[in-house]
């Protein structure tokens, strides 16, 4: 029986659910692949943590470096995070002539180039399922299954932790504080949350997919990332009561010529299935000329569905090893001569309907003095609704629009929030809609 | 410039389809998969219907047993359908050395054993995703991303007809011919559609699914099989008053020492995600026990959907061929060895939730009769309601139990039946919910 042996750095939570898989399930894992995963070493700073595993003597260390070095290693999966020391890790890994793999999207996103490069170069592969969406495929089915289709579209749900929350606001009607304060508790949430509600992450994430379903080299710095800290409960009740549901939402458009790649709240008609994931769980819909239209929706975090995704990538990479080869499918999906700039579209340029909600004072003409300016710039009005009445005598009036371009949009929102009727900054949400306009 | 030659048989909805893409999309192949997919030879009888596309001089033939006898041909693809001539051209391209791709899920559900043995002894790959599910990568999913995973639990929604004609009902409470004769007008049911509304394309999927998700010969007589032929839309509309959508799903699950495999019109919950799968997409949910439950949907059949999924194929065996190796992933998802018989849990011993919905006479007394009934047999009821009034005088009484045995329901049944009080034939539907009860 072949075997394969893999130096594991890093055991905290996704790091002991592949320790735990490699070693309860290292039977199933036999029949299934044909050869025998040994999980050779394990590195980790914390060596006291009773992390529920019984390793052999000798399986743990302390140094990361020490495992990388081992000639007798095949794999390494590297569940450190960060930017530093797991980069030098993983580029020393591939100098090495050693596979990885990684569920590290920020290290992707940022120096993917320069390591998809190197492990090209030295002819080793690096499998990445778990850096986005957890337990879910999209990788593999965009990489693999998805080879026949231009991608046109995706859209996902690819952060726990603000998926959490505003489901946490659209189903108790809690303050966004109070839910982010329940999910650090549930550990849905880090104790500083930035990277998370801020969409970091999911830009991270969305990256990568564009990278792989484009074939295009795509910087961080281009995609436009708006969090969720702003997000009131007060829109979500309007969004609710128009048939909409607020989700951060991962967006990526190609036209042929360009990209649009941006991170936002986002208002999903309700009967969208991406509008019915609710709690930490994720979701992505891929476009493809072919295909039409596929939904992955699975557990985008956590330990055992994150191990079962590196579990899965180390099973090819065992795969090739018995057969003695490597690189059968390129890393970032296109052949590397194949991989071409595309430019991102300017977020100016984006056309969609928006959601405004103004706080007015509660006089005649308003309503025709706001629809004036949006008319003045082309933006056209779907429905508007008058919600309520607000603490400070003003009421909120709730607009949906027609497909209207950004820019104009927000040139009108400048022009309406300087009228003196206007109590408050408005609010702007855009929304996803299949409805053609 | 690498090249891999393809001979495709049968060029009927989907054959067209993958002949469209692999010359209309050649070039966006070339750049992922790294070698020029080459349409050698199409077969089909039918040498006159203007297809849409332009063949080479030479290429389209009518002999498909010249294809597969072509030394030439690196991939045969088959899409003729139908258990006698595809199975000779199979089993004849495998002799050949032919790797095979083919969407043809009754042949490999009633031969797949045959075929995989020749196969795997000819060192040959049968690459099958588009035979469940059409485009979704299912096929993929199990035997590749959770490789690490005992599966534990599959609930599909894999026949579109079957969804069609049960959404139909449901949206606008068509009685079930009109509904049937809707689909028949849409192209989205046979003229003879009794494969589909009977269950049995639904079973052979279930069949496929379940030897690759658990490892087993599965023979397709130990499924139990109903259609949704007697789904009357006064069920399909008490479902919804009682908070569930009525679908035909397959299911099954691994207890460990045996399987449940059913197919069955089913009520789920309506705020599950199959619940809310419309027309005639599929959508399957596979639970294991790292992964927790994943859920793919998209279009289960049509041209180009299911011709993605056998392009998928196709690059796969490409890319192997690329490299000179074969076999890479066993056919059956487990290395042959390890493919065992799993006793198919007896139907009578399954549990589950039951709707029963019986016509009553409107008498004093009734329904302590039809509980007495339930409870000598050890079933405890969780709802009744009376839903109106049915023509005949009668009144439909609906029942919800609590988790019951389906031999125990079967016997209680009979003798409810029996009853003076009950005007007609009883009415069961299981329930599938993720409640613990």
């Amino acid at each position: 029986m072949k075997e394969v042996k893999i130096g594991l750095l890093g055991c905290g939570t996704v790091g002991t659910g592949v320790a735990r898989i490699l070693l309860n399930s290292s039977d199933l894992l036999q029949s299934r692949i044909g050869a025998k995963l040994i999980l050779k070493h394990v590195a980790d700073l914390d060596m006291k943590t009773d992390r529920g595993i019984c390793f052999d003597e000798g399986v743990f260390v302390s140094d990361a470096f020490q495992v990388v070095d081992d000639p007798d290693i095949d794999i390494i999966v590297e569940m450190i995070g960060g930017e530093t020391v797991a980069r030098k890790l993983m580029m020393k890994a591939i100098a090495n002539g050693k596979h990885v793999v990684t569920a590290n999207k920020a290290l992707l996103a940022s120096h993917g180039i320069e390591i998809f490069r190197a492990a090209s170069q030295k002819g080793v592969d690096i499998g990445f399922e778990a850096s986005v969406g957890g337990c879910m495929p999209i990788i593999k089915t965009i990489r693999e299954s998805l080879v026949g289709n231009r991608i046109l579209e995706m859209r996902g749900i690819l952060n726990g932790t603000c998926n959490y929350i505003l489901s946490s606001i659209t189903e108790t009607g809690v303050p966004f504080a109070e839910a982010l304060k329940k999910a650090q508790e549930k550990g849905f949430a880090e104790a500083d949350p930035t990277l998370d509600i801020e969409g970091f992450d999911t830009a991270h994430k969305l990256a990568l997919l564009s990278s792989l379903a484009y074939g295009m080299e795509l910087n961080l710095d281009d995609i436009y990332v708006e969090g969720i800290s702003n997000i009131n409960s007060m829109d979500i009740e309007f969004a609710k009561q128009s048939g909409y549901t607020i989700k951060l939402l991962a967006i990526s458009k190609f036209s042929g010529d360009s990209v649009e790649a941006r991170v936002h709240p986002t208002m999903i008609p309700s009967g969208n299935l991406l509008s019915n994931v609710s709690g930490s769980l994720n979701a992505v819909t891929v476009t493809g000329d072919a295909v039409g239209e596929i939904l992955l929706h699975g557990y985008g975090a956590g330990m055992m569905p994150t191990a079962s995704a590196v579990i899965g990538d180390i099973a090819d990479i065992a795969r090739n090893l018995m057969l003695g080869v490597s690189n059968r499918i390129p890393g970032l999906s296109y052949q590397p001569q194949h991989i071409r700039k595309i430019p991102v579209t300017p977020m100016d340029d984006i056309r969609t309907h928006y959601y405004f909600r103004f706080s007015a004072l509660d006089r005649p003409g308003v309503l025709s003095r706001v629809a004036g300016i949006l008319g003045d710039h082309g933006i056209s009005i779907q429905t508007v609704h008058q919600r309520g009445r607000d603490e400070k005598g003003a009421v909120p009036i709730v607009m949906v629009t027609h497909i209207a371009r950004e820019a104009d949009v927000m040139n009108a929102m400048d022009q309406i929030s300087s009228l003196d009727v206007i109590a408050d900054t408005p609010v702007l949400i855009r929304i996803e809609s299949d409805d053609i306009d």
